[in-house]
């Protein structure tokens, strides 16, 4: 028996990322959990922004943002950015965390996120309330203490802890146990 | 310290969703991690197909999917649907998933899975390798079991178990235990 819900704007699990934009010596970190990847070659990324939004105006003027994924601990910081707006207070002084220069474009990474993403802004759509912004990543970063020797992604998920937000439900959940592997799991269905 | 990575497509965490499209008669479901939302008015949806991929001519012919998403225990069947061809079988047939008919559009649902979309495509964006459909949901539907009462949403995440992927590190995961409530959780900083 299924429920209808009609045209509900439900949808989980995603990443909350933050993504910082605005000039290097004034940046801005917003909330995003309307992202997804969007192209392999080049690699990119998409983020959607309400249009009501201060960063909207910081992304167009600079064509440029990162993307930023932080651990479970910082829970708190995330929702506080999702919260407040850039236009009257600086989110990097009230939640402590720490602007890093980027490799290849002027808008800083976020230290303590321990992985990050330089996006330079390729596309922009505007879908009702929202605009969305394609950005293709130039560079990508790890801590060098999460990275993994044991698979191609050179990332070690289980120390890079990363936050899962389940949208609309409106909650902040840890990863949990692996199932399986991706590309092998299903292959037991072809040999049955 | 950061060790940069170059312009890797690394993303995590994402839903895994299986994205049913083609005819009525004739459906095919294709396994979607580049997938996110990106409006709520109206509430909207982008998919990203590789343009090698059989189902990216039967979006565009049909200008409408659905989006399934699976709960954990659908992991194989998940993966089962991202590494074999529709081209050369019937992949409903091969996993003993039931296509159930959708309220507002052609293309079928899932029956097994706990959460469903019906969108209608309203944009599509060639970006490399990927064509990006936004689809704007038209209607979604929860398994009746597995709604909840007490939150806004109507969806209760514990029972609709839904899987997580990780991207690029390619691990299937559960989600794991709440850390806080969103619009809440942040609010400890605004009056520390």
């Amino acid at each position: 028996m299924k429920t209808p819900l009609k045209n509900k704007d439900i949808f989980f699990p995603v990443p909350a990322a933050l993504v910082v934009c605005g000039e290097s010596m004034n940046p801005n970190i917003i909330t995003v959990a309307w992202i997804g990847m969007v192209s392999s070659t080049p690699p990119s990324i998409q983020i959607s922004i309400n249009k009501e939004r201060h960063s909207l105006q910081l992304i167009r003027s600079h064509k440029e943002f990162t993307v930023n994924i932080p651990s479970s601990s910082l829970f708190r910081e995330t929702d506080y950015c999702g919260i407040v707006s850039g236009r009257t207070t600086n989110k990097f002084a009230d939640t402590k965390l720490t602007p890093l220069n980027s490799i290849a474009i002027k808008t800083p990474i976020i230290k303590e996120c321990p992985f990050n993403m330089e996006c330079k802004v390729i596309h922009e759509l505007e879908i009702g309330s929202h605009v969305m912004f394609v950005g293709e990543i130039i560079e990508a970063h790890i801590d060098t203490d999460k990275m993994s020797t044991e698979n191609r992604a050179q990332v070690d998920i289980d120390k890079v802890d990363p936050l899962v937000y389940c949208a609309t439900i409106r909650e902040y959940r840890k990863i949990g146990r692996k199932l399986g592997d991706a590309y092998q799991s299903g292959l037991t269905l072809i040999n049955r």
